[in-house]
């Protein structure tokens, strides 16, 4: 019986990475050749020089997604450089095209320098209908992303922030209901001020959630800490932990209705979920290890308990996510995935499971559920149309019909 | 009956472009998700992180060229910009792929900066195998391909100068066995300082030419001209017109064995042509419309004419080389593309007509031709092993053997 150690390496070696180009015109006679090349495609390239707009419909910009990283935030696994995050951002381009059929295509920068990335993708834009920022680490991630959604005409989306935040409230909006707690009356406490915590902060501050309370490796972040301390914490302190609380990551949790972990194996023990409100709900989210293992949370009165792991229940998972988010955009040409897009996909994602499926255990769909995808453009197509940005209008049921069917042709075809 | 325009157009149109990315692996369930992706993928990036040469193993790196343009100088359109330029790179990588089973993908920046061009390869090189460099105007180029050689541990190639060089050279070599002249003893008259001109003048140096003259606009480069010159141009002057001449092409022609033109239509006359030396051979690669018309050229006395057109005998088509070339590099993991396997390609492509099928109207192989690839891409391979750039060492009549097949599946599948 080999590892999975040997089983990836070996497949990885075997097929030689995971993704490759092909060709979806035929080149087998000087016509055809004249078509494709010299002298016919100088036609495209003319109708594109005279309406940008063309390059979306004479080319595979439209469905092309880049997922650039500087390998300085990968997986659990640190700043590995470029060259070593290559089958992680090839691993995702996979996720993309086998989820959505978005042609996505890694881009592995050797440059640690926030400036040069922003320039680098910015000049990568005519050939790309979408940026996903992978894996680059916290806080450089923060300014390159709010820079390059300024500079760029184009979706930019740093799944690692986003992608986790949108599942993540996605499955809290479903335990809620369990809880029959509404929204703005709860009390979240968020451990880990990286990518993921920071996005998921906003995110809920977004959604209603009036009292959230963010701790790091520190404790409680507070206005005027003085201790590990940076400009995107400054922040979130301006617009978190309303009591001014200080303390740590206990005093935080008493009393509290939610905890949200993207921090460390074993950050929280069974006595702090017990020192939380009634029906807590628990998101630990240390991968692989959570802060709480789900026994022990749901020994100490967790009503709900999510991970990121696939063995466990309620596995927050971004394959969820940006699949069907990119999906979306990409359909109706959009210029950037704003707000009202993440929205879209966290409600499509919670909606995905109906009042009687609904349970403790229940409260995120299963990354492989295929209606997922389908549901998540659909709805972030429409609320790109809805908040005007989007270059392009189309009809949002024909897409997911379209989605549906294609997936039960992969499924089909795979199995 | 439609146009060539609209052919071309509803061809691009219907496709989307003429490229996608595939799954080399499924992604149909739990298992398949933790070794594409996390956990197992850690163990690839981490064997990499440990030794960069496994990249060319685990990932697509090793079979990936980025066809990278800034839209300056595409086809005869002239500076029309990176998303204007985005069908042509997509049809070279098109090519790539269909020609030589190349995975390779277009990069159209925005910038004509030449330092951020640089820049911005050197940062994209963790991902790719080798880089094509299309359509960049002279001179910026020629620096900006001598900058990137010296900085980049891949192959760098700027097919606008050596894939036509190449071509060219290999038709001169046989077109002198017609002419029984040897290639120490004629005079070439190159036409045009761009970057085809100056490539093909340094390759026949290379080979071995003795007396080359070069002109652009202004008529004869000479050293100390005062118009029209710049640092590549003078680094010229200094290496050819041995007997320093000025003066027009006309002036320039008289006498020589051989003209190479990369100008525009009707530079040549006829009497031009019946002032050079006895059995004269005329490469007239003005696009669409000749420097001189076959025909004429032919009345006028040539014993060998070729142009850049397919309807007329003996086409300069880079086709003939780029695809093989850059086969056997990534076959070899080659460091770079020097001199030694340009010529390799050259002397692969003319041999591939025998003593006997050699005629004036078959002086270099048809583009279709099915072995010129796997020659090709041998002969580069081998040459690469032999001066020292080829991080890997292979049997080179198994890569020949293996594209053969490959091509000969290739037609059974398309007809």
């Amino acid at each position: 019986m080999s590892t999975l150690r040997e089983e990836a390496i070996k497949m990885h070696k075997d097929n030689k990475g995971k993704l490759g180009v092909h060709s979806k015109v035929p080149v087998r006679n000087a016509k055809d050749l004249s078509l494709a090349y010299s002298p016919g495609v100088a036609e495209p390239c003319l109708d594109i020089h005279e309406d940008e707009s063309k390059a979306y419909e004479y080319t595979m910009k439209g469905n092309l997604v880049a997922v650039v990283s500087n390998g300085t935030a990968v997986l659990g696994l640190g700043n590995i450089g470029p060259k070593a995050a290559m089958p992680v951002m090839e691993g995702k381009a996979l996720l993309f095209k086998s989820f959505a059929d978005v042609d996505a295509f890694p881009i592995c920068l050797d440059t640690t320098d926030s400036d040069k990335i922003v320039e680098t993708v910015k000049l990568l834009e005519p050939t790309f209908g979408g940026v996903n920022l992978e894996d680059i680490a916290a806080p450089h991630c923060f300014e390159i992303e709010e820079r390059l959604k300024k500079a760029c005409d184009i979706p930019i989306f740093h799944d690692d922030q986003h992608g986790t935040a949108i599942v993540t409230a996605a499955g809290l909006i479903n335990a809620l209901k369990l809880a029959d707690k509404k929204i703005e009356n709860i009390s979240v406490v968020v451990n880990g001020a990286g990518a993921a915590g920071v996005a998921i902060v906003k995110l809920l501050l977004h959604m209603g959630v009036k009292d959230v309370v963010l701790c790091d490796t520190k404790g409680i972040i507070y206005e005027g800490r003085s201790v590990g301390m940076n400009s995107f914490k400054e922040e979130l302190a301006a617009m978190t932990n309303k009591d001014q609380k200080q303390g740590n990551l206990a005093d935080a949790l008493e009393g509290a209705d939610v905890f949200v972990g993207v921090s460390v194996a074993g950050a929280v023990t069974k006595e702090m979920v017990a020192s939380m409100n009634q029906d807590p709900i628990i998101f630990a989210m240390a991968n692989p290890v959570p802060e709480i293992m789900p026994n022990e949370a749901k020994e100490a009165g967790a009503l709900v308990v999510g991970t990121g792991r696939s063995d466990f229940p309620n596995q927050v998972n971004n394959v969820l996510a940006f699949p069907g988010i990119f999906r979306g955009a990409l359909d109706v040409q959009a210029k950037e995935i704003n707000e009202e897009m993440k929205l879209a996909a966290v409600y499509a994602i919670a909606e995905l499971i109906s009042e009687q499926d609904l349970s403790s255990d229940y409260v995120i769909p299963d990354p492989f559920d295929r209606r997922v995808v389908a549901y998540v453009a659909s709805a972030v197509a429409k609320a790109a149309m809805d908040s005007g940005v989007a270059r392009k209008q189309i009809n949002t049921d024909e897409l997911k019909n379209r989605l549906l069917t294609l997936v039960e042709e992969k499924q089909a075809v795979l199995s």
